[in-house]
């Protein structure tokens, strides 16, 4: 045992190991598995699958070749070549799935995919069940014991590398949820916004994607999104709730709403980044807006991007005192406005997303 | 330099190596880190040093021997052995520390140790300089090349693991952070409850720890402590900020909150567990509270925590229309309490905490 382990421990296998760990981002992480495994053990996909906490069933990670996307899919635990390695908690090999019974095709149907041969190895964490390593079609020959040392090798590194992306990416869906619920809990003081908050959010997000943003900056648009309004819990009720129309002292108090955003998101550690994005999101591209008067490029990206969607959201929803605008003049208002009060490409941009199309279609 | 690596990684060490990455609470990474090290090289001390981002110091980890308390201090970056070792990059032994002109002793006189001899071995992360892990006294003997060659080994697990558990530590304090701000937010409405957020924060944490709990209930108390109130984002401003006596009818509409906040916390997913310790903390022990009119263990442990906290916090605190009650009263109304608003057991451990004595003090 000790030999062969030594026999396998060439440096580049550590350096990949460490690889593992370089990221807690799932995506990131199970790529970096895959490649290593595929390219160490020679095999044409590789798949991995974590039984889920308290359910019955795996959760299936696979990167379907050439684009490149994770899929994620659930299927029962007790099936296939999986399930059996995983029951049996060892290796498992089969050189032609067409002779074996275990074999589950449901898998092989969802991802398009030709199974030959399987080597199915079960991961563990902490000394429980964690879930199965699936290595598919070896490019060349058969498995052999040496594949299955270096998926020993490997295998409590995969368990930890992917809990640890797991726990990461749960504790940024609490952020998320947290920052959502509130943004929530306070538009439900202004009773003419309803789900105002979710699809400045998806906007936003898909906004700033189509103009090129990335990674951590498109996690900005989205939190910014998420969160732009959320210094109107600053606004009196009676201002927010005043069915007609506002005075222009009352304007002002409203005006506020995104010096308290500001104020409350400062003293977070963490998302100062995010501040930009919404303290400005009422700047106008011809310099006309608030809180500063700012213009053009000098108002930042993300809050450019969320200057469009909130005007488009308010515009594309019914209001209690009217219907939604019809799509043609919502449109005819951003064409008049490119320049003024928007950017102009990015109202292009805007305007020419599937997403924005689709809604407007409903209008 | 293949041969020697070899020669070093015995299945032990890679086990050990798998353990870095088992958790990523930062105190338990280091731990592990610092007790591999210390068994591994037979050292008295191991102490680590991460460069702060942006910053030109390091952040200096240690744990006290014997407590096992972690501390956390800043150092200048160029100074001592260490410094020496990130400069160059490059390992660097100190045999005697009396006959070398790098030693620095500050770090000795802040953690009350007597270095003798020293290996500083600097850490890399994604090719670049990330900090240094520095093994004090080697007990037997001098540090031979042998320990270099563990140290180079698990060198880039080290900065991995520690890298993920800071990353995983930020989002925890920036989820912290938001939901502090929002609970300081929604507290803004009520002009009678200035920085009642973070005190009930920390007693709240220190009343659960003190009746007991540990680990991810103590997480979870300081967060129902945190958010206890949120719900009052519901309540209108004229009621919250009524000077007067409330009506009946207004003091239903107060008691709501609780509900609110149930409402606003259960779409999150991952903070389910926080809701019981706010939803109950108005119940009392005699089952006269609300909103259901539970009693004694019926009630959540951290409900009845929160119960304590929070009204201690209302009697300690100046009111616009009342000063701070004085100590005597306020222990006085926990005693004829005791069984009827609050538990029992509690209110003795409470009173018995030598923070709640500290501020009797002063009232």
């Amino acid at each position: 045992m000790k030999r062969k382990i030594k026999k396998l421990n060439e440096e580049n296998l550590i350096r990949e190991i460490s690889d593992f760990f370089i990221t807690l981002d799932i995506k990131k992480v199970l790529q970096k598995i895959t490649d290593t495994l595929e390219k160490r053990l020679k095999v044409e996909r590789v798949s991995i699958f974590k039984k889920k906490e308290d359910k019955n069933v795996f959760e299936f990670f696979v990167f379907s070749k050439g684009e490149k996307e994770l899929k994620r899919m659930e299927i029962p635990l007790g099936k296939g070549v999986v399930g059996y390695a995983y029951k049996r908690g060892l290796p498992v090999i089969v050189k032609d799935v067409k002779k074996d019974k275990h074999f589950y095709s449901l898998v092989d149907q969802a991802v398009g995919f030709k199974t030959r041969s399987i080597l199915a190895f079960p991961l563990k964490l902490k000394g429980r069940k964690y879930g199965v390593i699936e290595l598919i079609n070896k490019k060349r020959g058969i498995f052999t014991r040496r594949d299955v040392e270096i998926c020993r090798f490997l295998s409590p590194f995969i368990s930890l590398a992917l809990e640890n992306a797991i726990l990461f990416e749960r504790l940024e869906n609490m952020f998320l949820g947290i920052i959502r619920s509130f943004a929530r809990a306070v538009e439900a003081k202004d009773p003419y916004t309803s789900g105002h908050v979710e699809r400045v959010e998806a906007l936003s997000y898909l906004l700033a994607r189509k103009s090129g943003l990335r990674g951590e900056n498109l996690r900005i648009a989205r939190i910014a999104g998420i969160l732009h309004d959320v210094g109107k819990i600053g606004v009196p009720d009676r201002i927010l709730r005043k069915p007609d129309k506002l005075t222009k002292k009352e304007f002002e108090i409203v005006k506020r709403h995104v010096i308290y955003s500001k104020e409350i998101l400062e003293p977070i550690g963490g998302i100062e980044d995010v501040i930009p994005g919404i303290y400005y999101h009422h700047e106008r591209y011809d310099g006309k807006g608030y809180p500063e008067g700012r213009k053009e490029q000098e108002i930042p990206l993300i809050a450019r991007i969320i200057s469009i969607v909130d005007a488009f959201d308010a515009m594309a929803s019914d209001r209690p005192y009217r219907k939604a605008l019809p799509a043609k003049k919502i449109v005819r208002e951003f064409l008049k406005n490119k320049g003024k009060q928007f950017d102009p490409e990015l109202v292009d941009i805007f305007l020419s997303m599937e997403e924005v199309k689709k809604i407007l279609k409903t209008l």
